[in-house]
């Protein structure tokens, strides 16, 4: 007996810039899309994601496979248990409070569900990507900042209140109540290609700055391995490309700072695998 | 039909200088004893936990029930999976690399489990303390040092190679690298009772030190919360009675470094309940 297909499944990423769309049948992606983000009205992006996807349901009608459901990844602060955006990203104002899946799938009659994109991120990377024989995997996303999500049992763990995964939020410095995020973006001077591009050119300075981003990234690690000690760090996101630049300074200073022994031994950091579309990707899993 | 009557346990809290045994019936104590912790061999140990609780086996024997099994709370790392102490705390030097709870049921024919002190104090405090209404709990010990376990889904969740749950080997401060216990210690310099008896006497200079203790916790804390968000932090340990002098400063600036709004509004700090056994009762509880 031939197995119902309706295993194709829309995921979507939403950006302060751009959102892309990608059809995907469960390990690959089949067509793909990508346009502005709108900013001016809720009612535009709603119009606009509407343009994403309908090339994406023609296909799977000429392939004669039913859309299983949407998934969206957006940046900013998810509710997951009540399906709204909590807070904003700075570049995405106009969707702060707004259940943009209940909007998508009241139009397209289809079941749609939306989380963070770094938990998308997270989600598809350990399902998919560079995490896929681990079962206990912390994704972290650098780029113009720095997002994550803990991928634990087959799941993405959520917190009690959703408010886990927010590692931007971590604060390095006690005494001057420093967060990653804003130390990392000072030592990036918020473009971290152009820092790189320098770096590559030997710039003393730039070198400097990826020695303490590096330094920097491994204490953090370090701390999430002494609260929560995960088998694997993926990194992507938009930094993933100068990675060669920190990571052995991150492999070092986070070994110098955990305690199990077993742990410090065992602890491996890993690039992502997934490239652009991770985000979408694990979008799509949320509904597959 | 009686229900057979088998649900003794013993619980056995070992520390740097004095070691405690309580007859357990899976909610209250029936008995229990305090010696000296032996510093000398481990056999002494062994030798000494047997008159620890050949009493409690006596009791057990007049009330006409069987001891089920014997935990051990052993302060310093606990190799939890493997059974072995993989790190000693600094008093109990020679208990490193001994498998002390094997040597304990190769004595007694009983089953015998050994944990760290801190996951035994937040198992106890999850199960049958102030955490006994919540399923996401984290337990802080503070006293000489500071531990910790997190309680989640019914269990101590141990990481992948046991190492979760290091909470003093948090680091503070990123450009020093000073974790969360030094810095606790600097600021009781190693003795928080003569700092709170100061504090209490409106002595100033140990006001501003816990004032400094109460904000280094609310970083800890909102650090948890961005990470791993449970729904309760509980506070035990020799330094419990000192709490108020630093807790209300700690849930302010806990709050005010909690990234998700929800998280903020539900997070709560209490004290422990179940007193100075809580780590024995834990360690019960590992063969209840």
């Amino acid at each position: 007996m031939q197995k119902e297909k309706n295993n194709y499944t829309i995921g979507i990423d939403i950006g302060g810039t751009k959102m892309s769309a990608i059809l995907f049948d469960g390990s690959k992606i089949l067509a793909d899309y990508t346009l502005a983000t709108p900013q001016d009205t809720v009612d535009h992006v709603v119009i606009m994601i509407g343009a994403l996807i309908d090339p994406l349901f023609e296909r799977a009608k000429e392939d004669k496979i039913k859309i299983k459901g949407i998934g969206i990844a957006v940046a900013g602060i998810v509710d997951f248990k009540n399906q709204i955006i909590a807070k904003n990203s700075p570049n995405l104002e106009i969707l702060n409070k707004i259940k943009l899946a209940e909007l998508i799938e009241k139009r397209r009659g289809v079941p749609t569900i939306m989380d963070n994109d770094a938990n998308c991120f997270a989600r598809a990377e350990s399902v998919l990507g560079a995490g896929k024989k681990y079962s206990n995997i912390y994704g972290l996303t650098i780029g113009t900042g720095i997002g994550g999500g803990w991928f634990v049992n087959n799941r993405i763990y959520y917190g009690s209140h959703g408010g886990a995964n927010e590692p931007g939020r971590f604060i390095m410095n006690g005494e001057e109540k420093v967060d990653l995020e804003i130390m990392y973006q000072k030592l990036t001077q918020h473009n971290l290609f152009k820092l790189a591009q320098k770096a590559y050119r030997a710039d003393a300075l730039a070198e400097k700055a990826f020695d303490d981003i590096g330094e920097l990234l491994g204490i953090f690690f370090a701390n999430v391995v002494n609260l929560i000690d995960p088998e694997i760090f993926i990194i992507g996101g938009g930094g993933l490309e100068a990675c060669d630049l920190f990571l052995p300074k991150t492999k070092k200073i986070m070994k110098n700072y955990i305690m199990n022994p077993e742990s410090k031994k065992k602890i491996k950091i890993e690039k992502a695998k997934l490239g652009e579309h991770a985000g979408a990707i694990g979008a799509a899993l949320l509904v597959a």
